[in-house]
């Protein structure tokens, strides 16, 4: 059965997050229900990355398989129709043989936009965390080095009895961009709520509330009750998945 | 009696403009209100632009006159209190007397954001007019020069019978920032829908659809009609307002 993958980006202010769910509105919903009517067929699809209610992303990549071969750059144009102004198929193309977007993924990228201005900003309203205290950049960089590597993150993730909140970060560093002080983080995976619990240690390291050096004692402790208060989702933006084979994008880019 | 300046950022989407109108929500009627709450006596402001629905701002001037003075920081801080997230009260500060926001204005900078690729960005479709068909930036400039100096603007503005529609444009170009191609002019004065009529132009001599070097053509024939499409409401951001005396914000940045 011929595989596609799609490139995905969305606004996720309106959403209750990516993944199907019954009776409310979310991005993978939506898109199935569009894939459904272009292509006459159910279709199931895969998302490499579960974001949360009011998470944004750039670089969603959804894979999906169907019975008979599509016309991917045709495809691209109709579900973008359908799909605008909150949803973008940024690209389509065919898949290698075994492509799944979640499982044969390498590892995510996210970025976190902080908005650090006295005063909130109507215009980055959406897409940022507006923190007016000031901030310690080189306490937030201190805190976000000791997330590197491999650590058991269950003080930094929603609970999920039984699974193990085992992960592996490869990246994990502030960059300042005029007022705007961006987080990126990557790893092979996350578990629920990781990043925003991250940033929101970060954050409070930057505002002197918490010893940036504690990182390592906080993941020891294994304890929820030990991280911060996780930051809120409008900053949150899943940027990239990267995979080992195949190009880094699907490679027919889609019309508008 | 003390005068009073506020700099004001706001997100015009759910908007119907700035000037206050009675039974709908405007930029102004709100901050007359929040300011009416916090001094306990009804306050009449002056802007210095008149934006349309749909339109925002990141340096809007108001100004007001009360009998008694007032803390401005304070005051920053309380309206900012009550006109979170939509409107930020950036600075506020005595202002010298006699300075009304409209009439002491040198002039206006208006900036106007095209995003210029094949596929919509669901990120940046509240503060951009998307156009996906390709540009051509040497064009677009040889228009927007056409529209320096003074000008019978009839031809791009929405009519205001018995008004002169007349008006010196002193800064009109294009800049390419990323696939963000911005418009910036500057006048002492706008007509109605006067940016983006040229806008509209602009972006159809982009398209090849006008020739560029028609601008004064369709300025002599002083018809509406000759003109293009206007350009979308959600690109355009009154950016700034010039005075000739007194700093170029009002002097006290407010808290958050």
């Amino acid at each position: 059965m011929p595989a596609y993958r799609l490139d995905v980006a969305y606004d996720g202010s309106e959403f209750h997050g990516f993944a199907r769910q019954p009776d409310v509105r979310t991005v993978q919903g939506e898109i199935e229900a569009a894939l459904e009517t272009i292509l006459r067929v159910p279709v199931l699809t895969v998302g490499a990355g579960r974001t949360d209610a009011g998470v944004h992303a750039r670089g969603q990549v959804v894979s999906f398989t169907v019975d008979d071969p599509v016309e991917v750059e045709r495809l691209g144009r109709s579900l973008n129709r359908m799909l605008r102004p909150e949803i973008a198929v940024t690209a389509v193309g065919e898949a290698p043989d075994g492509f799944d977007a979640r499982f044969s993924a390498r590892s995510r990228v996210y970025r976190y936009q902080v908005l650090a201005t006295p005063v909130h900003d109507p215009l980055r309203r959406h897409y940022s965390w507006h923190v007016p205290e000031p901030l310690d950049v080189d306490a937030m960089e201190r805190a976000a080095v000791g997330f590197l590597g491999e650590h058991d993150f269950a003080s930094f993730c929603r609970a999920a009895p039984g699974r193990s909140t085992v992960r592996t970060v490869l990246q994990s560093r502030w960059e300042v961009d005029g007022d705007l002080m961006v987080y990126e983080v990557e790893a092979r995976a996350f578990c629920h709520q990781m990043v925003r619990s991250i940033v929101g240690f970060c954050v409070d390291a930057g505002r002197g509330r918490v010893d940036p050096g504690s990182v390592a004692d906080v993941l020891a402790s294994r304890d929820r009750a030990a991280a911060r208060p996780i930051a809120p989702p409008q900053g949150l933006i899943l940027w990239e998945v990267r995979y080992d084979r195949g190009p880094e994008t699907a490679g027919q880019r889609s019309g508008a």
